[in-house]
Order: structure tokens, then sequence, then C-alpha cells
């Protein structure tokens, strides 16, 4: 619960040192950062309340109220469908409208209609935008934060231990996503990070494929990607493996991409920037002949958002700090024939890195008998 | 295809009388309502573009053009992330930003960090609301819209058909919910209009429950409420069957919501108020003695969305025109007890109703010989 406190703590600072009199945050993963609660309002209004002077909290639609006071991070108010949120608003902060002079929102987040309200009940007030502080805060993973995301991705590890044993030749690839999705609710999983993809064959080779009718085959290769929620916090892997056998140009391709996956991963320590860690993986796909067929960058932020900050690009000059959560997932994906992709979750540790995902990259060729 | 020049003609149309120079629609419900293509582009920006004169375009990331300009409804146009779209839009606009003093945009829907973007490149011009106009051409459905959701209700249909099949003593919440989703797909649904519900037992009596883990007995009432988008639209079905045997309260408390689905229905027409469909309902239930059990709307609109105008609540007095659509589902819910809801999908037809989902509405015991 400290770690709440501490949070909306680094945030009042921040107000202070800006003069922001009044932060509204309302993203589903900046609510769920300052306190706890994860919700989806929909169209509804949920925002978390931080007057620079006062005690904060959270406001919220009337039937999530009970669940979001459960996390007993700070104060919650709800409010009901006949009610304009930001009028309760302005009642719950017993303060002078006309003191709320500049007020920090979301700008990528916050709809023109709702910013229309808050100039109509706060008048004359300026708007900031909260987000790039919000972000920073965000990169930088607690022991807290650590804990779960440890945990989200061995779950990931397991979903993808029972994935690759539901293989078999005749099997669909949407059969196989729905009893990874099932198993691993059954694990304990509050939802799935993203949706989940089961590619054979020539779907492999589509980085953003969609699992279908494909029906499994022998000599395919077959990528997962998956990832698990946790306490709110995501996991995201992906495993490539081959059914009954392997071509030697289906081997080359896997072995370019563990060995891109093992470079990227020993380059990453504080002090590094992000571009360096996706060149590291770039340079050993170029020399095994492939640079073409590596499309997307090698990774992305992870944490209450499946895809946050630092996005690891070529051209992210971002130095790594300890604490950073990302991805690493070279890839290589040959049009017509199949694809290969390798993907771990990393923490940067004080000195190094620590992988949190921890399945085998050995290639495994799932025996048919 | 006509049917989506006519609807921009009608934007266009509007746009004259109130003098707006520049349409800009955003929600991927009035994007696909306009064009005929349904997105959802996360973060990036994606927009039907409606200059007073000039050509409409849509404005979409890159990697979705080929897909959209497949609809063949109006020239297509894509940025990329190292675009400001609204650079790209303004460019393909042909026309001088200066000439754009006006500007429609959604309100609820846009951001204000598009919103700023907007006003540095479209200096001095003043932004209107253009969603109660689309909200108003949306409600009336055209024969083309009708005939798609024609389908989607009959797919709705078969499913709780197969749903209904499944149950058998046993047999998990989740488990089921898992074999009617992959039914649906073998059928053709797009995908699922919402979270499919099953809920048995006391788990019935919870009007947004999640389906989990709870075992089927026999003696229990489950509740099935499923939708299927087809062709962009969706259907939306409820339906409640015993298991095995339906004790004298069961069966009370089922024909009290059957007999108010049926009263409500019997009032549709054009000219009557939302809110009297709705009190033709809760006036059946009441005089069952349930009236404290039927804790919701009677239904809500449907079509592109799942949830759209009318409200059909005992406060709208909405007047009904032909072509709307909307759900009828009275529900009384005993806590630990048991739930019941019957839902339908109708529409409002010239003098009277037709009723798109068709599956039977006597109650059905499972037999579980």
């Amino acid at each position: 619960m400290n770690y709440y406190r501490e949070r909306v703590a680094k945030l009042a600072a921040w107000m202070e040192e800006t003069h922001v009199d009044l932060t509204i945050v309302t993203s589903p993963g900046n609510v769920m950062y300052l306190s706890g609660f994860y919700g989806n309002p929909h169209e509804r209004f949920m925002g978390v309340i931080v007057p620079r002077q006062g005690e904060p909290f959270l406001l919220l639609p009337a039937l999530d109220r009970d669940k979001a006071a459960g996390k007993g991070t700070m104060p919650v108010y709800g409010h009901s469908d006949t009610d304009q949120p930001i009028d309760v608003l302005r009642q719950a902060l017993e303060l002078k409208a006309e003191d709320m002079q500049k007020i920090a929102i979301e700008k990528t987040h916050l709809t023109v209609s709702r910013l229309e309200q808050l100039e109509a009940d706060f008048p004359g007030a300026v708007y900031a935008n909260a987000e790039d502080r919000l972000l920073t805060m965000r990169l930088q993973k607690d022991p807290h934060e650590i804990a779960i995301m440890r945990r989200a991705a061995k779950l990931a590890d397991e979903a993808v231990r029972f994935a690759a044993a539901q293989i078999s030749v005749g099997r669909r690839e949407y059969e196989i996503v729905q009893a990874v999705e099932s198993f691993a609710r059954q694990q304990g999983a509050e939802r799935m990070a993203f949706e989940t993809m089961v590619l054979a064959g020539e779907n492999s080779a589509l980085p953003h494929g969609v699992p279908g009718m494909r029906e499994i085959r022998r000599g395919d290769l077959v990528l997962f990607d998956l990832g698990i929620v946790w306490e709110g916090y995501c996991s995201d892997i992906t495993r490539t493996v081959a059914v009954g056998e392997a071509s030697d140009a289906q081997r080359q391709i896997y072995e370019a991409v563990r060995a891109a996956n093992q470079a990227a991963i020993e380059q990453v320590r504080p002090g590094v920037t992000a571009a360096e860690i996706d060149r590291a993986a770039r340079e050993v796909i170029a020399d095994a002949g492939y640079g073409d067929y590596f499309s997307h960058r090698v990774g992305h932020g992870l944490g209450i958002d499946v895809h946050e900050a630092p996005s690891m690009h070529g051209q992210n000059g971002q130095i790594l700090l300890p604490g950073m959560t990302f991805t690493i997932e070279p890839g290589i994906y040959l049009p017509g024939v199949g694809g290969v992709r390798i993907e771990d979750d990393v923490r940067v540790t004080d000195s190094g890195v620590e992988v949190l995902t921890g399945y085998p990259k050995e290639l495994q060729i799932i025996d048919l008998a």
C-alpha cells in the first residue's frame, strides 16, 4: 500500500515544482498505477484526482466503488449515470474552483468533451499535460512491481509449455488458442494481455497474423505469442516450435533468431541505449543473411500496459536504467515459408539483466508418435 | 456501396446548413458507418475526412490501407508512425487551412492532444460537434443494415441452440463459453459482440456476472447472453434454461419475465416512446410481485455498436421511428437464488415490429438422461 502513497507523493512533488493545482489522471493504466485499482469504465468517467492541497481520491462509476474501495489505497467516490462526474469531482474537492488555476490532465486520453466540462467548472484555468511525468515514473519498476511481473512471466512460461503439448496434426490454430486461454484462466490469470497467437506454417511468417482455421501439418513451424495479466501487470512471451521434423532452412533461421535474442539480452545493463539493444539483435540476423526479414523493432516496454515505454527501436537513444522492463523479440519472417520469433521479458538490474521468462529456447521438435 | 455515398451526402447536407467546412469522424463505429471499414487503430489516428468542398476520404495507419481500400467506398490514405497524421490530413485536403473556419469533430471521442494538433494546423478555426448528427443518422437503419442485422440475429439463435446442447452436470460455465465462441467462429462470426455470458445457479442472479468455475448442477437456472458480429453489425440475445427440473418458484419468475418480454414487444410501433416500452415490461413484472428484482432498463439500441441509441429506459421520451433497432430484455434476479432474463432484438417497422431473434421462449428444461 505504501507503494501507492509513494507514487502519489512523487506526483505531488512534481505539481509543487510546476505550480499545478490539480491533477486528473484518467487512463486505466495510470489510475491503476496510482490507486491499485484497474477498471475499464468505457464511456463513463474514472479518475484519480490529486489536489496540490488536500487528499487524493478516486472517482468512478458507483457500481465499481466497493471493488475499488477494497484496495484501501485512497478514498473512493462514486458517481451515478445521472450525475455530471465533473460536478461530483468539484464537490469532493472541498476547494474553491477559482483556486484551480493550473490543471494537469492526460492529453492523449482525455476527450474534448471532458475538457469542455472542466473549462465550464473551473473557469480561467490553464491545462498542462501530466503524461510525461507519469510515463517517467512508470519507467523504473519498484520491487513490488518486479515481484508481480516475475509471477506473470512464470505463468506465461507455463502457458507456452501447455500450448506446445497441445500440438497434433490436423488440430486448428484457434482450437489451441482456446485451450491455452482456458488453461491460463485455470492457473489464475486475470485475463490475457492480448489476443493469443498460434500461427502455423506460412501463417507464422505474418508478424501480426490472426489465428484461424489452418490445420497443423508435419513440417510446420508453429509460433506461440501470448501474455498473462497477473495483479494488473503483463507478461509477453513468444516461442516457435517445429512439428515432427525441421528442415535445414528452418533450423537456420531458428538458430539466427536464437543467437539474436541472446546477443540482445547480453547487451542489457544500465547506461546502454535502447537503440544498442536493437542493433545487437539486428546485426546477428543481418550477418546470417536475413536482414530483410526482421521487419520490426526488437521489443517494447512492458508493465501495466502490454506496450509501454521504452520503445526498443533502432532510433531510440533513451538510456536504460535499473528497473526498466521490456521485451526482446527478434524474428525472421520468410513470406510463404514460415517465421520464427523468440521473445523474452527482461528487467534491467543495477549491473545487468534479469530474464523473467524462462521457457527453454533450444529448437523443440514436437514428437508426433 | 451507394448506401455509404448516401450517408456521406446526408452529412454533407448538414455541413452546408450549419456552415461546417470540414468534418473529422474518428470513432470506429462512425468510421464504419460512413466508409464500410471497421478498424481499431488503438492510439493511432483513423478518420473519415469530409470537406464541404471536395471528395471525402479515409485516413488511417498505413498497415490497414489495403484492407480499407478493398471496401471501395472512398479514397484511402495511409500514414506511417513517423508522420503526423494531422499533417497528412492537411496535405490530402488540397485546400487552404485558412478556409477551414468551422471544423466538426466527435467531442466525446477526439482527445485533447488531437484537438491541439488541429488547432496548430488550422489556426483560428472553431470546433462544432458532429456526434448528434451522426447519432441521428444511425438511429433509423436502412434496408442494407436491416438485412445484415437479420443474419446476425439468426447466428445468435444458432449459438444459443448450440449452448443449450452443451449443458451437462459438472460442466463449468467458462467451458461452455469457450465452446460457444468456437462454434460462432466456425459459423462465420467476425467476432463476438461482447464477452459471452453463461451463468449458472446463484450466478444467474448477477446482471453483470462473469462466467467462471461454477459447475452446472441439476436444478440450476442457466442464463446465456451472447452476441454475434456479422458484417460489422451486432446481435444480442439472452435465453435462460432449467437443468433437469424446474421448481415452482423458478417457473413463476420465468413466466413473469416471458410475459414482460411479450408485453413490451407488443407495444413496439412508430409513435410510441421508449419509456412506454420499458413501462409495459415493468408493469407485468411488478404485477407478478417481482418489481424490486428488475433492476435495469428494458433494453438498448443495437447496430454497429452493441449499446447505441435509443436507450430503452423509463425516462426516455424519445419517439420510436421506423428502422430503429433495439433489444427487449426484462429480467428478474433473486439474490442467492437465481435469475431469468429473456432478450430479443427487434426492429420498428412502418406499422409495428419485427422480432429479429427467433429462438423459442417457452421454458426449456434440459434433459439430463
